[in-house]
């Protein structure tokens, strides 16, 4: 029986949509048992009369807020619901950790008290956002947990998203780009062009050259290795972009007047349509890779529908044994 | 008479658009003289029969084309049109620079052929972009003219654009904002918490902090300043966004049966208003910063209604003595 440490205290939703997602997960994941983190009185109300024996809580006082420093937060809130799943893996009683809270706080916690896979230099963020013509998306990473990049850490971040994407994604032979300023080799800053003549020299992976930041969504690409400061720029700018046009659009719908009101009714399944492909939710959350056990971030705002499938790509993680591949290939060096 | 050099044989659809967008800037516009640097055998049948003394043609037999390495070309090609209008305002013949073609290698001919300021460390190109909730969008630069960035070049920059706000886009107190990873002033890599202090430091600009790569499109700045090369990324990720939603939904209306059809017809209104707020053409080309004159590149795809703003903008940026501006500000120091 694999076992989640719930973060059931993080997200604008908590503690509702994580137990909504949890519930529904425990239908499908019989090998299961999910463990909530968090304050019992505010769990139980959204919890069934009686649920399986799959679904444990374990009760804490504290909680990490949005606003806490994260390192901080870590030392000296020790009850916090993050907290306390994260010391679960490192005392053996969980296999993985999910958290919807302060992205930074969960990153520290992996690091900190879950810890470092032996001869990963830095874990990176690794979300797994959509394209255009296709329902497999990419995966980006590092989407922000290093300001500051060093060649060998994209290395082996590229050589960890192939083992993801081979064995949590399914595809065979992942195609691997870099996030670079142009197409040619000789492209971007030092960083960068040393990067490039790393990634050539892969035997390992599939590397398939630069690849610019207008190009990602359209499915060249199945991870794009990126340096973290401008991967976290990449990130929040596809969401920043999608969400300002979507809401104009929205806005535009319903505010033009009858005529566009009844035709917006009647072009409904396009706009669905639309929105099920920029739909992240499917893939899950942003995985923390490069730890000793598999540590996924949900989306602050995640419903029950990304919690499910969160802990849908945790059992994906474990079923796999991810982590027991990334630590052979590079304890070993 | 204020003389602009219009490179006629760079973009997409060259020479035609950009004669078209000459023949309707110069019926607005009696004080300036359009001299178009292109063959003429392609440049005359697009002309009418009798056309304003204010439009000449001076006759080039090389092209710049987008395949060609920048510098090289630069060096090489010596009577490309691109080149030559570059060299007519070195020589005195011209005020400014207007150019579709390779980018890198307007780049270059601005830095080496028009020169650079005294005193400018660097120069910056600086498209203008959409915000959701006005028309007067936000400037943004570095958009990629610097692979490798430095505080001191930020700070620059800045300036420039503050100038440029306050002269061409008329904004009185421009508010500047640094892109960075994070809103808190310890956000970022070295480079950027440098700049931070930097532009906190500046009395003459009104820094309003750092800024999260999706917050630029909701209006929170008039001037977004970012290191060369993730500001390249942001340029491209917004466009492949925008880009690839509005593709999505086209082909979505389009092709999801009769009743969405007709539904897409009614909405026609709304759709093409988020199109106009999207559309960048009104604000003309990116401008590279820091040069002896001003040197504008409209996009590659530009159409006849995009060569005509870039034109004014460039009036403006004539008739303002931007230039001059710049020049008193940092050859002083």
């Amino acid at each position: 029986m694999k076992k989640i440490a719930i973060d059931a205290m993080g997200g604008d939703h908590a503690p509702e949509s994580i137990i909504e997602g949890v519930l529904r997960a425990q239908k499908e994941m019989p090998d299961v048992e999910f463990i909530l983190y968090g304050n019992q009185d505010k769990i139980k109300p959204f919890l069934p009369e009686t649920y399986s024996p799959q679904i444990k809580i374990v009760h804490t006082t504290e909680e990490v807020t949005g606003d806490d420093e994260p390192v901080r937060a870590i030392r000296t809130k020790k009850d916090a619901s993050m907290v306390r799943a994260a010391t679960a893996v490192k005392d053996g009683e969980a296999d993985a950790v999910m958290s919807l809270g302060n992205t930074g706080a969960l990153l520290a916690a992996g690091i900190f008290i879950v810890g470092r896979i032996k001869g990963i230099t830095r874990p990176a963020l690794m979300p797994t956002l959509p394209v255009s013509n296709s329902s497999d998306g990419f995966t980006l990473l590092d989407a922000g947990a290093n300001a500051t990049s060093k060649p060998e850490y994209l290395v082996q971040w590229a050589q960890m998203a192939n083992f993801y994407a081979q064995k949590v994604r399914g595809i065979a032979n992942p195609r691997i780009a870099l996030l670079n300023n142009g197409s040619e080799s000789d492209k971007g800053d030092d960083l960068h062009q040393s990067v490039y003549q790393l990634l050539t020299g892969q035997a390992d992976i599939n590397f398939v050259g630069n690849i610019e930041a207008n190009e990602v969504l359209t499915g060249k690409a199945d991870i794009v290795v990126s340096d973290g400061f401008t991967g976290n720029a990449l990130l929040k700018t596809i969401e920043g972009t999608a969400e300002t046009l979507l809401s104009l659009l929205k806005d535009g719908l319903l505010n033009s007047g009858l005529k566009v009101k009844l035709g917006a009714v009647m072009v409904k399944p396009a706009l669905k349509n639309v929105m099920v492909r920029f739909d992240t939710s499917k893939y899950g959350g942003a995985a923390l890779m490069g730890l000793k056990a598999p540590v996924v971030k949900a989306h602050g705002r995640a419903d029950a529908r990304a919690v499910y499938y969160t802990l849908k790509q945790i059992e994906q993680m474990l079923a796999q044994n991810l982590t027991a591949t990334i630590v052979e290939q590079f304890e070993q060096k």
